[in-house]
Formats: structure tokens, C-alpha cells, sequence
């Protein structure tokens, strides 16, 4: 199976109350390709500039991703972003945007990646969206966005939702979305655009699943120590679309859930460190250790029943 | 078994997107009675006016709730309340607090209310809730309080905290009290005080449970029409203590999960209609068919599992 996913592949500049980072590597891409390594073959789509070096290319490599549609620009600057946390991590303000690159971006997708059996379309103008999926054949795709493309290109944004599987945006967008307050309403009003799934990513919250016939949440995972939440959102959109890409698309119920789990899984990982650098040196086994004690703290049955 | 609670017992004005009631009964002593009811024998302990007439101890006495401690002022008026909620039901606004009565409250329990074997300290002033610990010689015992108590009288809340088994307050309270961001952190800080467990509630998104060794979190039961969120989080507590004391306060793990769940479920029930309208009209059975779909809805196995 292959997993095909575009969006920003960035240097951001990240400060939080327990440290900052000048300039490392991220982008909705790279977090959702790192988390979804992990699970299958991920193909990267999206235009980076000269300053992308052979570093991060490997970076990438040594997860097994596969780079081939990471196009460097020459005399181009790779996507910048700029921003910081306040001492409650929920409140983030951006400080600079610079696309660099990605304002001229015109996907165009390799074989590889356009035969990929899954496809999402990370957070990236809703037109630059649609073009990909026009490309890609992927039997099961998802979508992330923002409030920025609800504001401004709202028509195009529901084009795009409506051809996709599954949508995967904070709960905050899906009420902005749909003009409607109550989330359960809100999720069903984006099934009736097309899609059969809707998570809503409630921050340290967790995330909540949307289907027609059910309703399925996770609470984030406990930390005790949460330095960088950026990326977050992407890791666990990676951990969620490359386990289901790793069962062939397979939306039972029971898959759906294992998904949200193994979202969580991941998103956790990644804030414990700054930008990937937790996520790059993770293991498999850590991954499922982690899978597990979720089970174990989401069970009615208690302890005793998740050691089993 | 039985359950002593202290608090609120009021008339509340509400106005909502979905409607507005002018007076009806409320307050935190009467919201928690009325869940706690479907498990236990409850005795609400607090002060009225001559404006709380024969039908208000009706409505409590049709539930088996024990009314004697329920202290008539003659000639006083009743703790009243009015607030309105915005379209994001989220968003509430106090436009009016009369303490009435409760201005000049001293609990003074009856031998009954003294012997209970559980007892829960609703949001009142810390020193009240002092003086009725002190009279309780409850085994098991839990309580609430809110931002204005955190900002006035902290020393004495501390203290009250100490004396309690079990914690219940929202999440934004947990971090101010202990002027900690994580949560995780914060709930242990609580822990330190005293309490055995901790419990954060997070309005629609649910409540997490922390004890020593363990978490648990359950999201907000999925409903599509919430007309008033009044009373939500004492319904909680309602169910959650209504339940352990039917248990006989045992506190392990499996049983306070299924707490969280009756408390999540009670909670569910409350807001479907203003004040106490759907909660005094409801059934063991609607409590225990709902507890059930909300156990289905958040074990990893899906549907299937949830149904055996």
C-alpha cells in the first residue's frame, strides 16, 4: 500500500514557555509523512527551495519516505513560518508567514504517487487541493484545512470536501464550516457535502470520529510534559491515514477507532519534543507500547481488562 | 447506603438560543439530587425562602430525595439566578445573583444527614463547606467550587480540598488553583493536597478522571439538540457520587470509570431540556440503555464488542 500527501514542507522558527528553535525542519507534509512512516510508503508532494538541503531530504529518507515528488525550486526559498506559544500551549500566534516557493506551487504528481491507494490533502489552498486530487486515483482519501480558506475560499473548500472519504479539521472549523454550533449537527451537515467520516482534532482534548451510523472520541494522551504542540494536528492525521493506508482503506468501524487511536498515539509523540525531533527517532514498538496504554485508559473495564 | 450534599438550592431565569424559562427550580444542590436519585438516598442540605412552596419539595420528594434538612426561612427569599447563553451554548453570561437566604446560611445537619455515608460539598464558600465536613462523618466525600472562591478565599478552599477524597471541578479551575498549564501536573498538584482522585470537567467535551496511578477521560455524550447546559456539571456529580455511594464507596478503578460514565450520562440527560424538566421525568432504564451506548461508543473494538 502507498499513502501520497501534499501540503507545506516548511523551516519554521518556534518558541514555546520551555525553549525555541531558530529554524527547523516542518510543515503539515513532513509531520503528517514522518507519523505516517511508521505504518507504510509515504510519497511527499510539494515544491521546497534551495535552502532545503541534503540533511532534510535524509531526514525524511531514513523513515523510508519516499522524495521523489519534493520539488526543489532553484533561487527559491522554502516555506517559513513564525510563530509562539503562550504558557497555556493552547493559545499560539503567528508572527510570519512567507510561502516562499509554495506561491507559484502547480502540483504535478509523479506515477508513484499518483497510483498511491491513499491520498490526503493536507492544509493548502482549496484549488491546489483539487488539482491533486484530480490527479491522484487513491480509493481512499481526507482532507485538512483552516479558518483562513473557510473565510476566503469557502465554494472551493466544500468542492474539495466533497471529494474526498473523510475530513480531519479542529472542531473550532467545522462549526465556522457549517454555521452550526452543536458539533454532532456540524459533522453531520459536512457528510451530507460527501464524506462517510469526520474527525474533529479538539486539541489536548483528543479528537472526536464522525461516521453516518456512530460516534467514537479519544482523549488526548496524558503528558506531563508537552514542549512544541506544533505539527500536532498533522502527526495525527499521519498516524490515522497511514494505519488505515496499512489495511487497504478498510473503513469498518473497528479500524476506524484503531486509526484514532494510533492518531493520538503519534500526535503525543510529537509534542514532547520540538518540530520532528522527537517523531524522526521513534520506534515502532514505542508506537504500540503507547497504543496499548491508551487502550488500557479508554476501557470501562479499567486496568486490569487493558493488561490483558 | 446514603449521600448528603450542601449547596445551592435556587430558582434559576435561563434564556438560550432554544428557548428561556423565567423561574424555574435549579441550583447546584438540586441538579445533583435529583442524578444522585437513580442510585441512592439523598439528602440535599440548604436554606430557602417562603418562595419555595409545597410543589418545589414535591418534585424532590417524587425521586425519594429526603427533604428534612431542606432549611424553609420564613420570611426569606431563595438563592436566585438568572443568565443567558449565546449560540455556542459554551459561552454563558451571569446577568443576575441574589444569594437571598444563603446569605446568612449556617448548616446545622440532622442526625440523618450526619450519618450519611457519602458526602458531597457543592459550590458554595469553602468555609461552609468546611463546617459541614466537619459535622459529616461520611467515609467518602467529594467537592466543587469555582473561580471566585480561587481568587477570594484560596486559603480556605486549600483547606477544604484537604479534607475531601475527591475533587470535581472544571478544567480551567484545576489550572487555576494550582497555577499550573498541564493538566496532568496540576491534578497531581491537587493530589498532593490531599484528594485521592481528581476529576477535570470539560463541558462538551467530557471529563477526565485522575487518581495517583491512573487516567480515564470520557467526551461528552454526542446530542444534537442541548437546549440548556444549566446544572450539566452537578448532574454529573449527581451521578458520578450517586453511583461510587451505591457501591459503597469503593474506589477501585473499574468503579470509578463507571462513575464517570453515569456522571457523563446524567450530565447528557440534564441539558436536553431547561433546569430539571428532562431529569425529573427520567428512568433507571433510559440511564442504563444510554450507559450502555455511550460504553460502545469509546471502546476501540466498535459496535460490535459494545453490544455482546
Amino acid at each position: 500500500m502507498s499513502l501520497t500527501v501534499v501540503g507545506s514542507i516548511a523551516f519554521d522558527a518556534v518558541r514555546t514557555p520551555f525553549g525555541e528553535r531558530e529554524r527547523m525542519l516542518g510543515g503539515a507534509a513532513v509531520h503528517f509523512s514522518l507519523a505516517a512512516s511508521f505504518f507504510t510508503e509515504v510519497r511527499p508532494v510539494g515544491p521546497v527551495g534551495e535552502d532545503f538541503g541534503g540533511e532534510h531530504f535524509e531526514l525524511l529518507e531514513q523513515r523510508g519516505i519516499l522524495t521523489e515528488d519534493i520539488e526543489r525550486v532553484p533561487g527559491g526559498k522554502s516555506f517559513f513560518w513564525r510563530g509562539r506559544y503562550e504558557y497555556d500551549l493552547n493559545l499560539a500566534h503567528t508572527e510570519d508567514t512567507q510561502l516562499g516557493v509554495f506561491a507559484e506551487f502547480e502540483p504535478k504528481l509523479s506515477p508513484g504517487s499518483r497510483e498511491a491507494d491513499t491520498l490526503f490533502l493536507a492544509n493548502i489552498q482549496p484549488e491546489l487541493q483539487r488539482q491533486v486530487r484530480a490527479q491522484c486515483a487513491a480509493g481512499f482519501s481526507g482532507l485538512d484545512s483552516m479558518n483562513l480558506w473557510i473565510e476566503s475560499a469557502k465554494d472551493s473548500l466544500q468542492a474539495a470536501i466533497a471529494e474526498v472519504d473523510c475530513l480531519v479539521v479542529n472542531d473550532a472549523e467545522i462549526r465556522q464550516l457549517t454555521g452550526e454550533s452543536n458539533l454532532a449537527r456540524a459533522a453531520r451537515k459536512v457528510m451530507e457535502l460527501g464524506p462517510r467520516a469526520v474527525v474533529a482534532k479538539q486539541g489536548e482534548y483528543g479528537a472526536a470520529l464522525f461516521t453516518r451510523e456512530s460516534f467514537f472520541a479519544l482523549p488526548g494522551f496524558p503528558l506531563e510534559d508537552v514542549r512544541d504542540p506544533t505539527g500536532a494536528g498533522d502527526s495525527f492525521a499521519g498516524g490515522f491515514f497511514g494505519y488505515l493506508d496499512s489495511i487497504d482503506g478498510d473503513l469498518e468501524e473497528a479500524n476506524l477507532r484503531r486509526a484514532m487511536g494510533y492518531g493520538t498515539v503519534l500526535a503525543s509523540f510529537n509534542v514532547e519534543e520540538f518540530g520532528t525531533e522527537r517523531v524522526s527517532r521513534l520506534t515502532r514498538e514505542e508506537i504500540d507500547e503507547r497504543f496499548e496504554h491508551l487502550r488500557g485508559m479508554t476501557q470501562f473495564e479499567g486496568l486490569t481488562a487493558a493488561s490483558e
